[in-house]
């Protein structure tokens, strides 16, 4: 099989066999097929995509690359959900020990962020002493002991997927469905969990900023998931202003304790409910889920999913003091409140730009060997829809640098008020 | 200016501005673009294609990546005529000779042959002692004094173009027509002529094998020519069958000898009068078309064209006495008839599978590095149209080994007996 005839097949509008995909991702870890033909098929698949069971093949044999997590010691069905990334999502924070904590097992691959999105191990390390390296058996035994784990990827997981992931970012390949559906779902299966729950964001601060494209990767997603077994389903849900009120690391720990102790913002805690409710059903610890929407609100209400958090933080050398004090995190020096210009309704919270106003305080990182300040970030006073007066504060800044006029110009230009907003739905669509 | 952001725009159909190409075209040249970016842009370009002044600009700013020739030493408006290849097409042999036989210079720079089609290089290195690498003192003196030099290309032209054409080769980029007429137009305008006629062949034996492929790749060659100030105009020409009679090297100069005495092939012969009678148009030699075939009759006629060939074969090194004994080149030691299975018309013969078998006797290139038999070859005795009865000799096989059975089971496939056949039609189109 030569590599240029793979490229033509595709090229010319064809479905690439299962033969030539892993003849194509064989090559490309062994490194016998050039960059630049890589490119070229990466290219060619943009151009025109791949059917259902073409892509799936590409999942697989990316998956197949490297390890794969054997988790079939842990009893259980074990489920996991994965976030095509937002601002101020720290979705999985609460919701892990939510289902944790009604004895589900949650064996949770995570990962670090990159330009205006967040990562949920960042966040985790906000906690003073907290490790998000454990080896395999550590992880598993946590998962077996607490139900809860939430790890950075261990071991040789998906390296085609590395390559590959490199080569799209300076290819201009980055935002074609299938290879985003391969390099997700090649590492989620690679994790070795049964069910998996995916949130696709769409909107201004979301990869997919259409609700098309979202639909599109959440059925790609989702019919991947399926056709390597795993039991699966995925929401859409929105991303044109930021989730919750808090963005930055210890900010949004913060904010994780708050609605673990049932004290959250509406949007976040209602996603974190939905998204449960379906993990709970995928678990089969329920059958409906209303009844799984209920039995998440009592181990909220009974302090229970709470403590499954104190548990995961004390088991991961984190310092457990912080579900009661979140002061021993981080804390920025200066807390500079954002005034509005004029009265009105806020009608638009430009979600990636107020992303990107946090990174630039630092909370991001810009390149990915940047380093975090875990202290600084957003707290928004006012959400799409609220009414605000001529001078009362629409945010505040968390810095730690007096010199902050960059940031506040970003903010104020992403920060429509009007006289009258249109209300934005959460959740758009389900997908099984 | 990032090469990411380059690959976008013409990724997402925009049109690349000047500085885009001439820093996507300087990048190749000095390296700092790596080939897996290269090859990104290039299957971008093959989806996107590229418009008439993005295209010439791409030509342009190959053609200034390397050398050019400054041929204004040389009086008199300069003509060269460059075809797109095919089977059996000596049409530059003969057409130069009679050009500069009226007194029109002919600087003309040609390639080599590859695959089922032969160069018009390798041909003349079948007479003896011929050279095709002058320097370029050498060739303008050789123009200025005797009208006429065909050689290989001197100096470092269009560096841009080996790099791109290399990748091409092995990313399936090569059937894009503005990636071809760039790199076909960058060599021609950077050889120095004033004026050009392209022979733009369509069929089997062609590499554009429809009509409608062909004139796309005409109109973009003439109109990259023509922003270049230079004048340009396109014949489509019919490449289903061979041209003329002979396949293979020393068996194509004998043929052109016989064109020169006015004894060649009816088709060969009226494709060289219509592409000569152009060339002598656009040289200011003749105002019609019709006076300048007769000019160039004329010439055949008084012998005036052969002497001018065989003055070049002198000057360039080769033995002139090859226009009066062909002989002295090298010969095949066998001649083997390939008789009719059956009676009827000829409806077929197949161009380029015709090419293969000439270059599987060893007249022609597998790879570029493949040293090539002059001797052997295809005298075609009938051709499509002719009536044929069966065990009368379709055509005579030049070979220098006896086991030949793999040839002529090529060639039989390839040639169809019927009732009737369709006639061809040589020119196509003429396109300004």
């Amino acid at each position: 099989m030569r590599m240029v005839d793979v490229i033509d097949h595709k090229r010319n509008g064809g479905t690439l066999t299962n033969e030539e995909i892993k003849f194509f991702v064989d090559g490309v870890v062994d490194g016998s097929i050039p960059d630049y033909q890589t490119s070229a098929l990466l290219m060619a698949i943009y151009f025109n995509g791949m059917a259902d069971g073409e892509q799936a093949e590409l999942a697989l044999q990316m998956l197949k690359s490297g390890d794969q997590l054997d988790l079939s010691a842990i009893p259980g069905i074990k489920v996991d959900k994965h976030s095509t990334g937002g601002v101020g999502d720290k979705t999985s924070l609460p919701l892990a020990p939510m289902i944790a904590a009604l004895g589900i097992p949650i064996p949770m691959i995570s990962g670090r962020g990159l330009g205006h999105t967040g990562g949920t191990l960042d966040k985790l390390e906000a906690i003073p002493g907290f490790k998000v390296e454990l080896s395999e058996e550590q992880f598993k035994q946590q998962v077996k002991d607490i139900h809860l784990a939430i790890v950075g990827a261990t071991g040789n997981i998906a390296p085609a997927d590395k390559k590959i992931y490199a080569l799209r970012d300076v290819t201009d390949t980055v935002d074609s469905i299938p290879l985003i559906a391969g390099s997700i779902m090649s590492k989620k299966i690679a994790s070795g969990t049964d069910a998996l729950v995916l949130d696709v964001k769409t909107g201004s601060g979301a990869f997919m900023k259409t609700e098309d494209q979202a639909r599109a990767l959440a059925k790609a997603l989702v019919s991947i998931g399926k056709s390597a077994g795993m039991d699966c389903m995925a929401l859409i849900s929105d991303m044109n202003q930021p989730l919750g009120r808090m963005i930055g690391n210890a900010l949004e720990i913060q904010e994780t304790i708050a609605i673990l102790k049932g004290e959250g913002p509406e949007d976040i805690t209602d996603l974190v409910l939905t998204l449960g409710s379906q993990m709970v059903v995928l678990a089969k610890k329920a059958e409906t889920l209303s009844e799984a929407r209920k039995m998440l609100q009592e181990v909220v209400a009974n302090g229970k999913a709470l403590e499954s958090f104190r548990q995961m933080v004390s088991a991961q050398g984190g310092d457990p003091r912080v579900v009661d004090d979140p002061t021993i995190m981080p804390q920025a020096k200066y807390k500079v409140d954002l005034p509005a210009k004029s009265s009105g309704v806020i009608s638009k919270m430009t979600a990636d730009e107020i992303g990107v106003a946090s990174m630039l305080l630092g909370g991001g990182r810009q390149k990915a060997d940047d380093k975090l300040d875990y202290a600084v970030g957003i707290e928004l006073k006012k959400k799409v829809g609220d009414s605000v007066k001529k001078g009362e504060p629409l945010l505040t800044i968390y810095a730690d640098r007096e010199e902050i006029d960059n940031v506040k110009t970003l903010l104020y230009d992403n920060i429509e008020i009007a006289d009258s907003a249109e209300p934005i739905k959460l959740i758009h669509e389900i997908i099984k």
